[in-house]
């Protein structure tokens, strides 16, 4: 079964969706059936790149807040955090443009390192001071996942590389009706949205397991030119 | 909607039913709304690397046949491979261990030029030739095809890169019931296997998005804590 996990690493409700969805995989009897992937969604595509903006400020400012008020909504924010079992500092974190960081953590995917690059980048940006815009900590990041260093400042360094397989994951994200992260998709059939609790994503993956299908084959078609392990198909004529 | 074509370099009904799903994907209404990607399966996984045989006596072996009628029904495929436009030639041709070419594919997957380097390959197979076992053939191929030649030589100098996705590939060939190759699956819902004529392929386009469903939703799932483009969730306590 796959399990597809759209997120953004400047979503705090990714962060804490992660981990308790890690918890509900770890009380799903088929876990070691199961195939995780990590899709991109951007919060706020049109933010610009090369600069970033203090994360408590920032709420204030977009959701009409004293500077007190955002704070204590990133302290609840905190608490949830805490009780998945994360570190959060609601101080001295920023915010910005993440296309970069997606772009990394595709090409991650291709050398298995997706899901270590995110959780070290997850922590970064949500229990530590040190920049995750920063070219420099991103690289770090990327050494610490098993990347190599080099390639991964390569990968930086061309806006092009892996800009297609964001921009795919979005258009997908859309195409299936997310308009918001953590976006869970189970099988291509069942969607969960938000960072629910453990036992609700336990549930779903029963859900979404139980419901498993056998694909349907083209009823009627003839029979087929093939190749298989012993051989082609000889065409008579 | 997403179609996933498993192949083989060395299947000739596979050369065959790329270019008549192509044809069958052209006369469907909603193409323009069809992604297609390209999945690994390994004819003959454990066939040794480094060394080629030729095809026709390679065959003769294998089904027990004479030169001569081995080198009749390669002409039969190659009547089949004319019909639907394509150039065949049934001698001086080689077959070898793929999984290298395979790894290749995915390396041009992430560059966007897969299906570029696949047409390359199978016309070089067999339409030509010069053998695509050849590492320096295999890399005028991948330059032809818009990619970098230094970064396509350290993929297949590299036996790790790239192998976990080929591996991967035919896992879920094998999870999804294809024991033979070309196999076409349709969103994961409708199975085709073999190089069927094209209209049997926009019928099954057609079937396929007749039967598309928007995802289900985790019934009774609690209001999801998530961020979206106007900002995060705020937890009440």
């Amino acid at each position: 079964m796959k399990v597809e996990i759209w997120s953004d690493i400047a979503c705090p409700w990714c962060y804490i969706g992660k981990a308790r969805f890690t918890q509900g995989l770890a009380d799903f009897a088929h876990r070691d059936q199961v195939e995780v992937v990590f899709r991109s969604f951007e919060l706020d595509p049109a933010s610009p790149t090369g600069t970033t903006s203090e994360v408590v400020p920032m709420l204030a400012a977009k959701y009409g807040m004293t500077l007190e008020q955002a704070r204590q909504a990133e302290q609840r924010v905190a608490a949830n955090a805490r009780d998945a079992g994360l570190d959060y500092i609601t101080d001295g974190r920023d915010n910005g443009n993440t296309f970069d960081i997606h772009r990394l953590l595709h090409f991650a995917a291709d050398h298995g390192r997706q899901e270590r690059l995110l959780d070290l980048a997850y922590r970064a940006n949500f229990a530590e001071q040190r920049s995750i815009y920063d070219r420099d900590r991103l690289l770090d990041l990327a050494a610490e996942a098993g990347l190599d260093r080099d390639a991964a400042a390569a990968v930086l360094d061309d806006p092009a590389a892996y800009a297609d397989r964001v921009r795919a994951d979005e258009r997908e994200a859309a195409a299936l009706g997310a308009t918001g992260v953590p976006f869970f998709v189970l099988d291509r059939r069942l969607g969960v949205s938000g960072g629910q609790p453990a036992e609700v994503f336990t549930q779903a993956l029963q859900q979404a397991w139980d419901s498993r299908s056998p694909l349907t084959t083209l009823a009627g078609a003839p029979d087929a030119d093939t190749c298989g392990p012993d051989g082609c198909d000889i065409p008579q004529h």
